[in-house]
């Protein structure tokens, strides 16, 4: 049936979806699994970092006091009385005009407040014993990395929703962290609509295409950090639709459907909501593409209707279902990145509906600009393929201009913003 | 034993590595399994897109020339001959005055040339038969994606060694791609050295710090796209290393090793490398972290002796190991993808070598901006948490001031840049 469909403002939309979010659930991994996870807990620094001073070169550990008249001409002479390397403990203390060669990373031994480098020291030999002479004053604290100055035991050191990159990794191994909590990703089940779609290992056939929004979504819910199962085709009968439908909420907190959210004759989803009593938060939006995408909640479970035009499915889910899963991975800034940058490109048709435009960022002498992705056709799929921002074109009266600075919403960022723009 | 090393220039190092580049390999995945890796072949369109000239709106599809004289006045009645949606093909051929419904991606019916939206006629019935009224001159062409308008059968729509994001996934999709040809992830074997190092899951002792390089390395050879593989600590002695590293080369192409590379009396390095019969590229550059970097090939597979210190050992991956990777990955452009920004601190003391500090990128007004990642000691993991990007302080005379523009290097980028930067 034809539904009367009343737009809602950008804005509003979001906030509905935002009104719902769910909560995330926490697993522990091997710190092995956890590259690209989201931490499900904040780390705390479990000791100091340094865990005790140490000597930041190859060198000498002595006491300062005892260089203070040290000159060419008077060169102090010190005992030699161990050899440290990184991981062992001196069995000496240093007394006065005593010194212990020490290597990077050593911790350095009792008694001494400085490191003198290799380089700048000439050891010599007597009686069978070594020594160092030094030539110049040594200052207090030269060399020496402290305890605790880079972290104190308790510190908090990353917060929960941080992405685990490679420096993340390296601070969960400083600090034991063999295991570590991160958030379950959030399951997101992804079906399809429509007569005219064959899966991707069918031949072609007259008046049909190939279903691409389903692996085009498949790697959106990647990108944001989900995991995506896909379900395959619903049936273009009610019945069969509002089953599998209720199934697949059983398994999942997200579901997808594309496609059959146009206004034409033959859309079941608003039928499908209906006769499992979920709530339509809205079903139109005032911007360009994805105007008539679909978000309803149902017993703290979200189904997102896209749209089936490739475009509009792509930034109904950047706009609507990414906020859902970030928020379940407990990132701080749930929506895309927003930054400005200048066209390098005309858009001079206006609009009277705020558009989103698949777009290449990329930078000129330190300024951010906007490309072309490549075709702007709505149904057009190829120019996703280099599709790395999308480029916010206000609703009005007046095109935009190739130097023109507008919005773009950055898509491989995982940093993200607050809500709005 | 102490070795004398002459530091190269980094532009000759990295040019020293990229003169050994090793081939990539290539196998075929699932489309579900694709994401996230690297093409291994051109994906070739294998049919036209549209495959068939389609309706882009809800509407009636016609003969232009019937509505040439059609006005408020004297409307034109056009014979409904039937309805079809996405996915279905027409029975009947459109004549004069005839149309025949058609939903939004169907393909259109032969005889018409253009299609009017749905909201811009009328609908009528007389005598059981369905007609529409159009009050105006339709144009052809109107609301019709003509076949092969996206693509061309035969068609290069992407290249070898693009990454596959979601819109790749999308084009794999439209064209049937249900098995994809990817570059295999090139496996990179991780030893560390050093008597210091404790496992992540060991208790602590006095003078001794949990290994973070390995974690981090797992997480940067990941990020490149490789598959790291830790095989653990290599003993200071120097058969059992000898024995270990030439065990690890059967299996490994790339070995990366961290530790045992300083100036300390205590790198069995040198010696492993010399016993296996490795050409030693290069040990030492004039760079700040990361300057004694080692890098030798054998028999067509690389050794990267990265530092011991984990900033240095950060760099010197993405400097020198990045390159060789990304090759086997088949990308165009092996290298850290290099802009322009502004710094947002100072760094004024200045340095006769090269330094990369680890930053956090931001945006300013459509401006690239550098800021601190953290404390900037070599030693020091926890702003590599924080670190987007590497920005280039070229070593000399003077230091560098708050608003100075700088080269960065940026880290989480997939597109990258030519060598020299």
């Amino acid at each position: 049936m034809l539904e009367k469909r009343t737009p809602l403002q950008i804005n509003q939309a979001v906030e509905k979806v935002t009104a719902h979010l769910l909560a995330g659930r926490t697993e522990e991994v091997s710190i092995f699994e956890s590259d690209g996870r989201y931490l499900g807990e904040d780390i705390i620094a479990t000791n100091d970092v340094p865990l005790f001073t140490r000597s930041g070169y190859d060198g000498y550990a002595l006491r300062s006091i005892d260089t203070v008249h040290a000159s060419s001409e008077e060169p102090v002479e010190l005992r030699v009385l161990e050899e440290i390397g990184a991981g062992m403990v001196a069995a000496h203390d240093i007394g006065p005009f005593e010194t212990i060669r020490i290597m990077t990373g050593a911790k350095v031994p009792n008694g001494c407040d400085t490191v003198i480098m290799l380089e700048a020291v000439k050891e010599v030999e007597k009686n069978g014993e070594r020594y160092i002479t030094i030539k110049r004053e040594v200052k207090k604290g030269d060399h020496l990395s402290y305890q605790g100055e880079e972290a104190k035991k308790g510190d908090v050191m990353l917060k929960k929703g941080t992405k685990i990159n490679p420096g993340v990794m390296a601070v969960l191994a400083t600090f034991g962290y063999a295991k570590v909590r991160v958030a379950v990703k959030p399951r997101v089940g992804i079906f399809v609509t429509g007569s005219e779609l064959l899966e991707v290992d069918e031949p072609l056939q007259d008046g049909k295409i190939r279903n691409s929004n389903a692996h085009m979504i498949f790697g959106q819910v990647k990108r944001v950090g989900g995991e995506p199962v896909y379900l395959g085709k619903l049936a273009d009968e009610l019945d069969s639709c509002i089953a599998a439908v209720a199934e697949a909420l059983k398994e999942f907190d997200l579901l997808i459907t594309t496609g059959g959210v146009s206004v034409g004759d033959y859309d079941l989803m608003p039928d499908v909501y209906k006769a499992l009593n979920g709530e339509v938060l809205f079903n139109k939006i005032a911007m360009r593409p994805g105007s008539v995408t679909t978000v309803a909640v149902l017993d703290g479970k979200f189904l997102f209707g896209l749209s089936g035009n490739p475009s509009a499915s792509y930034v109904g889910f950047e706009l609507f279902v990414r906020p859902v899963v970030r928020n379940m991975l407990f990132c701080e800034n749930l929506h895309l990145k927003a930054e400005t940058a200048r066209l390098h490109v005309d858009y001079k048709r206006p609009n009277p509906m705020t558009r989103f435009v698949r777009s290449k960022l990329s930078f000129d002498n330190g300024e951010l600009v906007v490309e072309s992705a490549g075709m702007d056709k709505s149904n057009v799929v190829t120019s996703l393929a280099h599709t790395d921002v999308l480029a916010v074109l206000p609703g009005g009266e007046r095109g935009f201009a190739i130097g023109d600075k507008v919005k773009v919403l950055l898509l491989e960022d995982d940093e993200g913003s607050k809500w709005p723009w």
